[in-house]
């Protein structure tokens, strides 16, 4: 049996520098419940300074990543140096040599996780992500392990923090979009340069692991419809919420018979769904079991802290299996097996329309009317301002309707001389719609 | 490597007959997740026909427990019957023989916890429970292994659905307790005799395992302080509304450098928290790790699905740990030592009190004189009616104060002549005292 486990570590920015803080500070706590300590044995950054201000004795600096994945010592690769080509052949090299990885990077996984898992299952080394969707949030081990019983028809995330403050903000303090980014870069939750988040790709990335997970086959990144949250004004807020709904920002997966729904788009969710409350910077998942029902588990979805214990929280599962000589649980998704992906146009949900209007008789019937030839039907309509022959908003709330149709009539809808182009179209998720 | 895993069900009643059908009707998702079956191979139940109505083959009816915990071909047994020393006596043996043992039996937990873990920490065979707090909601493996690299603080916890149905009607509809617990009973969410729910002995066992995996040392179930929900008034909630918080039972365990505290009672919490959107028969848990921050997982708490889904969650678990011909994870609770158990007179929290006075001119300021002489110092006083000479209910709140100093402040001020005996006190946790 093993005396301990070697970590080496590749990358020592925020959350490899809390790997190592945390390693340190709960090291007996840590070896209290796993029996042996985690013991990191080598370490590597660009900037081997970095290594050093992290705390990391001199002697354990390699200069370079194969200098890491390749020393006998190391039983557990650890990857934080992010990005996809430079992680991808890294990873790819340990898992070859039939060491374990701990990864926390998503935009690899969701570039790269068919190879990296087809590689990971002709391995004994096996590749573990906790870290990589929700921060401090098992949100991964409660799909693979917890859930293990349950067929998964539905999940609901909100996985990206930024978007998830932004929108909050505007909700809470009526702010514009520009404002609350803006607050969000100041407060440290945006980057300088926030598109990954904001354009939703962050969001699918994420989506990618956790709805490969759920149906077990792996999902392809192009299969993803993302929309980000840029369009919502304040004004849509106002609206959805006269109707008691908040707008997020979701990663939406739904399976079923005829096949899988991988999407991302603002959503407008009723004030009264669990998720709604999820506020700020928190992630939260809400997935539906056939045998536990309606499961959710939210915390912080980011930071150093709450990162840096999710990838603990691998290292002590691998450290688990590498003591007793075996390897970690193996990833239950196919990559070869692929699902019937239920293309967008062919989605149904309900939505919620802002139009544009020239403020004069029959604008309101001549939109119903397209609507209704395309078999969409309204749950409510509300009208708050007037300005005679200038240009107001009307907010329609549909039942369920098909994409291809709401396309197919928007389209007629804005080239309606009484209608400006442009309609703000959120979509609506709706238990009761069920 | 095992080609199969062999279960054995002892009790065959609501959660084990649908541990039957969960393992039929999801077979090839978990075989394709495990990489092999589980097997029910013997099945035991008082009741023989039991056994067949849950759809087994006769053939693998066996007469005695013994039957099944002693057959070869059995790997896990699970123990299904409730109740405490047969339970205990049939887990013995099954644990003596090597065998694994999952159950959902948390009396038993918290009554021969301390036993059991000892004979499963010397023996081959390990015990799994998960499905013994929480219903279907994974709340052992947060806990156990997603937060395995924090120190845990507090968890606060609704463990107890009949007592969440009961509080949360009675806010909403502002029914009364009688009224409620009748409407619980009614939907088959209360048990006909439901003493053990609603006087908090439920919730004190599940605190007992919560807080026993939390800090690693075995809790005894008599160093829980209970109060159950039987004295809490339509009143008391509309009050605790009117300053803008929500009254739940709660399973509190904190746990810092004076030691532990470990208490059951109907808690005061602030609107905006998120346990108070946790309503009916769900059951949530709210963590505070040193790394991850808070984390809150909610679900359906109880019902035979649920309970299903987590008693096969702990045998693919263990039946990944068994095709590997190892143990599962033993559990990190040391059941020699204890905790320094802080006695709940030392506690500190915020209280409301609801007193009933006699409304004449003074008998506030010898109520606020008596709590200050004991240190206490107010947060808020409501007092809503008034009625010259005739008894009148006013509320106050407290800042943090101690539990002893309340008790002996109380004491005086029932003894006024102004005040009527009885005064009604809940304790209030809220997360900006901290």
């Amino acid at each position: 049996m093993k005396k301990r486990i070697g970590i080496g570590i590749i990358g020592l920015g925020t959350v490899g520098s809390g790997v190592v803080k945390l390693l340190g500070e709960n090291a007996s706590l840590i070896e209290q419940r796993l029996g042996v300590p985690l013991e990191i044995v080598k370490a590597c950054d660009l900037d081997p300074g970095k290594v050093r201000r992290a705390g990391l004795d001199g002697a354990l600096i390699e200069g370079k990543a194969s200098g890491v994945t390749d020393d006998p010592a190391v039983d557990i690769v650890v990857e934080l140096i992010g990005g996809v080509d430079e992680a991808h052949s890294l990873i790819a090299r340990a898992l070859e040599m039939g060491k374990c990885v701990v990864t926390a990077n998503k935009a690899l996984l969701a570039e790269k996780g068919r190879e990296l898992f087809a590689l990971s299952s002709k391995s004994r080394g096996k590749i573990l992500f906790e870290a990589s969707v929700g921060g401090g949030v098992p949100i991964i081990k409660v799909i693979r392990e917890g859930l293990v019983a349950n067929r998964l028809s539905s999940i609901l995330g909100i996985v990206n923090g930024t978007c998830n403050f932004i929108m909050s903000r505007m909700t809470m303090e009526g702010s514009t979009f520009r404002s609350a980014l803006n607050e969000a870069k100041k407060r440290g939750f945006a980057e300088a340069d926030p598109s990954l988040d904001i354009e939703g790709v962050d969001s699918s990335h994420k989506l990618v692991i956790l709805a490969s997970l759920a149906t077990g086959k792996w999902v392809d990144l192009k299969s993803v419809y993302v929309e980000g949250i840029e369009e919502i004004t304040a004004k849509d807020i106002l609206y959805a919420g006269e109707l008691d709904y908040v707008i997020k920002l979701l990663a939406i997966a739904k399976y079923g018979e005829a096949g899988l729904e991988v999407r991302v788009h603002p959503t407008l969710i009723p004030r009264k769904h669990p998720l709604s409350a999820v506020s700020g910077v928190y992630n939260a998942v809400y997935v539906h079991g056939d045998y536990t029902g309606d499961i959710m588990i939210c915390g912080a979805g980011a930071g150093q802290d709450p990162t840096a214990s999710a990838v603990v929280s691998d290292l002590v599962d691998t450290g688990r299996a590498l003591i007793g000589s075996r390897s970690p649980q193996p990833i239950a998704v196919s990559v070869e097996d692929s699902n019937r992906i239920i293309p967008m146009e062919d989605v149904q949900t309900r939505y919620y329309f802002r139009f544009s209007c020239i403020d004069r008789p029959g604008v309101i019937a001549q939109i119903t009317t397209i609507l209704g030839e395309e078999g969409i039907s309204l749950a409510s309509i509300l009208q708050k301002e007037r300005r005679k022959g200038g240009v107001v908003p009307v907010v329609m709330m549909t039942h369920m309707a098909r994409e291809r149709n709401v396309r197919r009539a928007l389209a007629e809808i804005d080239g309606l001389g009484s209608v400006r182009a442009g309609t703000m179209v959120v979509r609506v998720e709706d238990e009761e719609d069920r």
